[in-house]
């Protein structure tokens, strides 16, 4: 077998065997496949794409370059979910707790942010103590024993991810439906649970810009998963705006408090707690939304929620105190109010916009060895379609150094105002 | 500027600019940009193309990274040309002299054959003595006083070719119509030539398989020499089975030898006299192809474009009495006369197939470090269309070591016999 030939075929716009694609992969972790051969080959798989059959052997492949995490052990389904990413989503850390404290075993393992969107590790890191570096005895256990975890992902977890993803940064080869595909389910495979809920969103502030490239995405991974006999389903969710209304790690651990409490934002109480239904159907604990619903929605009425969120932080080191009293998080030296300019209707929030200004801010990192300011970050004051008047507050930064008026410019262009009344898309499009 | 962003915009299908291109070119030229950078943009251009304009650029952006060839010291136009490539392409060997015997003058840069392909080098070494390493000085002194001159080209010629040709061969982004075309143009504009003529050939023999592929490659060619203020002209012509009889060294040289004393291979003669006459054309010589050919047929008659060649090969310090002895050329130490299995009508003889089966033999090479031997190689006895009985002569084998039956079997296979009469097709198929 030899590589050219494999690239030619792809190029042509043929099938790749399983055989080829494996040999492929195995010859980027020996390093018998030089970089420069591995980017024409992306560059064709973006070009002339693969079936899902190519893409459940790619994610075969590249699960098989690495460890798959043993979660035998756990008793019971393990449930794992992933977002495709956005700006503002804490939903993980809402519908963990949620799906664990009506009985799902939840054991996850999360990233870092990167460019305008956030990661989930870098929020829980907001948290005075927050340890994510368990080991896997430990990860185990605590699932176990309480029904929840969340830890960063290890080196071992898809290399051949990590080789791919950093040419693919390089080559202009990251927006490839197979190549998404294929990263995603091999690291949510390898990640070792039993069922998966994919969050594919759509919109600005998405990977997907469309509904109907989002719903392609997420057919796709549901296939791979079929192939791979895998339980996995997916919701289709809007990320035109940010979720909810903060933008940063500590104010979002805080938002994800009030969620857990059920004062949460609409949109993101909505979108988590039908995510942790499905995950309790997929449990096999419900039979049906309406009665997993029910039960989600008990958890958070009767506070078992928010005590799982709490008992998590506590097993994990953390500061559990966090969730009674939100100014022992990170604070920001100073908050300043912006206020809108126009009076109607919010027609438009620009989400990566303001996912990119949050960056600037701190709140995230533009080089994966940037630090993060825990602190920092922007607070929104309305959602779109809702009504403001002309010098009303329309969005709060928290932050800690001086602000540019080029960066304050561009925050207020992240808002358009609307005379007419807006029609707002619901935050859940579709569940597949 | 940021390559990324260059590989980005081809992979959407848009148009580079020149500066955008130049900036391309200098990297590679600088090792700025990595090969795998490099490889990836590569394919992008293979698959969605580029334009004239684009590819003019390109052209010109490679010529600048190496030096042109300074001509302007020889007195009048001087005239070059260039053969995509095929199976027993002596032509250069023909037309060279027939051109300079009738006032052009022909400075010529050549290259080694590689895989199923021969080279005008290559040839030319098997006349005993013949020097192509001749210093800038002494070609131009010899384009001056007898009108031709061919010699090797420098690693000098468009250095950034050399390495996006490196990797090209490795990526499977050889076949491209504005790679191979920025390639020749760049090469030949190189060379320092007033005037082009190409010879862009199709069929199973050549680089382009159909017409219509060739005819454009063509058009882009001379659409580039427009651009940049160059006088190409073009012809299309076949390559479905191999120039004249010959292919192999030696074979070739004796060939090109009896076409220039007029008693050579019908095909080989009406492609080398046109040629010769266009090239009279674009120097100004002549006006219209009928007088132009007039002038190249009268050299042939009065022995004027034999005794150009030998003034040629003497110059250059090699023996020029082979032009009246062929033995004086490398003998292989066999001949093996192949017969025709059946009778019949000849409806194919396979260019590429005997390509590689001469190269196997030691006519060519399958890598750029591997030797040729001069002597060795294949003489057809008839061509497509002629009518052949079961045991008549249909090859004759020129070899020094002992043939195996695999590679004879492949050879018989070569050739298909009809039973019904062959339409043939003219060597030239337009002129442009």
């Amino acid at each position: 077998m030899r590589i050219i030939d494999i690239i030619e075929k792809k190029k042509d716009g043929l099938q790749l065997s399983a055989k080829e694609i494996e040999y492929w992969i195995n010859g980027i972790m020996d390093k018998s496949i030089p970089d420069y051969q591995t980017s024409a080959l992306l560059m064709a798989i973006v070009l002339k794409g693969m079936t899902v059959e190519e893409t459940s052997n790619l994610t075969m492949s590249m699960l098989n370059s690495g460890n798959i995490i043993d979660l035998s052990s756990v008793k019971g389904i393990v449930v794992d979910k992933h977002s495709t990413g956005g700006v503002g989503d804490k939903s993980t850390l809402v519908l963990g707790p949620l799906a664990a404290a009506c009985g799902a075993k939840v054991a996850k393992m999360s990233g870092r942010g990167l460019g305008h969107t956030g990661g989930t590790l870098d929020k829980l890191e907001s948290i005075p103590g927050y340890n994510f570096n368990l080991s896997k005895e430990n990860f185990i256990k605590q699932v176990n024993e309480i029904g929840l975890a969340i830890i960063g992902q290890t080196d071992q977890t898809v290399p051949a991810d990590k080789t791919i993803y950093a040419l693919r940064d390089v080559t202009a080869t990251v927006q490839s439906l197979p190549l998404v595909a294929a990263s995603v389910m091999s690291k949510k495979i390898a990640s070792g649970a039993d069922t998966i809920l994919l969050d594919v969103k759509y919109g600005e502030g998405a990977f997907m810009e469309t509904k109907k490239d989002a719903e392609l995405l997420a057919k796709t991974m549901i296939d791979i998963g079929e192939h791979l006999n895998k339980n996995v389903r997916a919701m289709i969710t809007d990320m035109n705006q940010p979720l909810g209304y903060a933008i940063g790690n500590a104010l979002e651990i805080k938002e994800a408090i009030d969620s857990l409490k059920g004062h949460g934002p609409k949109d993101l109480e909505i979108l988590c707690y039908n995510s942790a239904a499905i995950m309790l159907i997929q449990a096999n604990l419900y039979s049906d939304m309406e009665s997993a619903l029910k039960a989600v929605q008990g958890a958070v009425d009767d506070g078992s929620a928010i005590k799982k969120f709490a008992e998590m932080i506590k097993a994990q080191g953390g500061n559990a105190e966090v969730v009674n009293d939100a100014s022992l998080l990170p604070q920001a030296k100073h908050i300043t109010v912006i206020k809108s300019e126009g009076s109607g209707y919010i027609e438009d929030i620009m989400a990566h916009q303001l996912g990119v200004l949050a960056m600037q801010l701190g709140a995230g990192r533009s080089k994966a060895e940037d630090d993060v300011n825990p602190a920092v970050g922007l607070v929104l004051k309305h959602k779109v379609g809702e009504s403001i008047k002309k010098g009303e507050p329309i969005v709060d930064v928290y932050h800690d150094n001086e602000l540019n008026l080029e960066w304050l410019e561009k925050l207020r262009t992240s808002f358009k105002i609307s005379q007419n009344p807006v029609k707002v898309e619901p935050i859940i499009y579709k569940i597949l």
